[in-house]
């Protein structure tokens, strides 16, 4: 192995290497200037992973499971379903990174692809950044957005009565960490299935898609009132109650409702099953309530993967039902989630 | 020593504490909404700063240099800098952390207080962050402001003829970072003089004042062109040399005028004064290369720090003239700046 390292070129040589990666007009100057957004709110968000902590990416711990590309790809995505979450539309984003000295400077330009691969479809350029010298690689992103102010998205504006729709499936990209994890599992599943559940954990797509079709929907439906949600990254469990703790409201969930990869028939238990979906996290997917006759047309857009799983109620509790009278009642909790420190 | 630490209540423990350093109404869903901008563009700059490598805590390294309250003055004032530097108006901060558990939850309070200490004066909101576990501690910010496009600041529109002002002294940063590292030095100051230059290192004032003088200014005289400038982050030589670069253009600076503290006559060298004031960093002025009847007036309202030290010529060279006679001229060059890797 003889590759070029950022020691071997320095910061300016690093940066002059990723300079293919944003806008040439925004480069060059101590900030970017963008276009303004006119009669449109600003939308902020950002975001910092850390080797180790949110992936492993081989630089200290020989347990790879994120190769460059993917780790870009998915710090992107988490940014832009962020701002998905808010119904905001992207602008661009900011990257800043610290890396190891050792670091081949390919993998730092994969990583740039692995990034660049998310923006596309969105139009959406790197705005500027930063590069600085650590032992461990971290990256932190901001993304910034625009939304029309009564079209945004928030946690607190459930109501009672709206109907709980989620855009897609839960549970497929902690089945693909598990299969990354753990390749002797999952033995049931075929070449497709297994490709599938690893592309969904590696390669999670911000559902950005969606919120053009909720204009287009709440236009025909003439409906005004802002509608609630936000994304399922940390869980579909944990989206549902924080949309309710924040609104004031519980929501009963119908268990058979729940959107699962077709391939967990061929592996999991059904209890195992709806554990990944409501707990697994980082779908990104939204998490929406709003009026029932808008979800439903909502949801013929989305297509099948996207259900109505339940209710808003005006009990503070969430519960999970089973329509089919095979399980009793479940209280959810935030319990399972996990704390970082 | 019986402190709280993160590890004892954790990163929404943690949140829930920091939360007060945010608006109200900006903290809760998954992204931040903000106030668009109308007909001004938008600005952004984003910054990274590693423990060990930008400053020093005490958390991994022993020769403490910078309490958690400088250091978070200091990264929310080199972000306002640079939004200066492009003569914009800042909108907001987001904050990431990356932090050890065994932090103290006051260390990281006092963190914020620095930051918020910085921001107040310009009346500019902590709109968003994210908190994460890393053994170093890791500090990513980036700041968003406006600006009306034709008053934006670049470095590349500096004109043959124009004008160079500095908006204050050079080199009072690396003469405080130097009493910090070295108690002894310095012996002839006075106390005052001490302090204001430690003072000067820790909490560098980002010169977002200079943005409505120069408007002023620029209406009073009718001008119209666009300024070129940028911010003396890098050093004062940096800075001439970088909008030299970016303009095409090279620049002839009077030796005399180059602004340091008074007190450097009681310490050190003329010559070592003009390497610290010329090449120290961090001092966080603005260079700006305008009309020379702009930079009379304006210089009129900045005070004697402020001071025309030379003018841009066609030739690309940037050479230091001492009108004294006693030196002879001095080619600047980027040479003594420093890579981070």
């Amino acid at each position: 192995m003889n590759q070029l390292t950022l020691r071997d070129i320095g910061e300016q040589g690093l940066l002059a290497r990723l300079q293919r990666f944003c806008p040439a007009e925004l480069v060059g100057d101590d900030a970017a200037v963008l276009p303004g957004v006119a009669d449109r709110a600003l939308v902020v968000t950002t975001d910092m992973l850390v080797d180790g902590v949110h992936f492993s990416v081989g630089l200290a711990n020989p347990l790879r499971t994120t190769s460059p590309a993917d780790v870009g790809w998915r710090s992107i995505a988490a940014n832009l379903s962020d701002l998905a979450a808010m119904g905001a539309t992207p602008i661009g984003v900011t990257v800043c990174l610290g890396l190891p000295g050792h670091v081949p400077v390919a993998w730092v330009e994969e990583l740039y692809e692995g990034m660049s691969d998310c923006l596309r479809p969105f139009d959406t350029p790197i705005v500027g950044g930063d590069i600085c010298r650590s032992e461990i690689f971290t990256v932190a992103i901001a993304a910034l957005g625009k939304v029309y102010p009564d079209q945004a998205i928030r946690r607190a504006t459930a109501q009672v009565g709206d109907a709980i729709l989620v855009t897609g499936i839960h549970g497929a990209s902690r089945a693909g960490l598990e299969l990354l994890l753990h390749p002797d599992q999952g033995q049931g599943l075929s070449i497709e299935e297994r490709a599938e559940l690893i592309c969904a954990h590696q390669r999670p797509h911000p559902r950005l898609d969606v919120i053009p079709l909720i204009q287009t929907v709440r236009s025909e439906l003439a409906i005004e009132r802002a509608i609630a949600g936000m994304d399922s990254s940390d869980g579909l469990a944990d989206a549902i109650l924080q949309i309710c703790r924040a609104s004031g409201v519980g929501a009963h969930l119908d268990r058979a409702a729940i959107p699962f990869p077709a391939a967990f028939a061929h592996w999991l238990s059904e209890e195992h099953a709806l554990e990944w979906a409501l707990y697994g996290g980082e779908d990104f997917e939204l998490v929406l309530c709003l009026p029932s006759e808008m979800a439903v047309a909502l949801q013929a857009r989305l297509g099948s993967a996207a259900r109505i799983v339940g209710a808003i109620g005006a009990q503070p509790d969430v519960i999970l039902h089973d329509s089919l009278g095979k399980q009793p009642d479940r209280l959810l909790t935030l319990d399972q989630g996990f704390q970082h420190f």
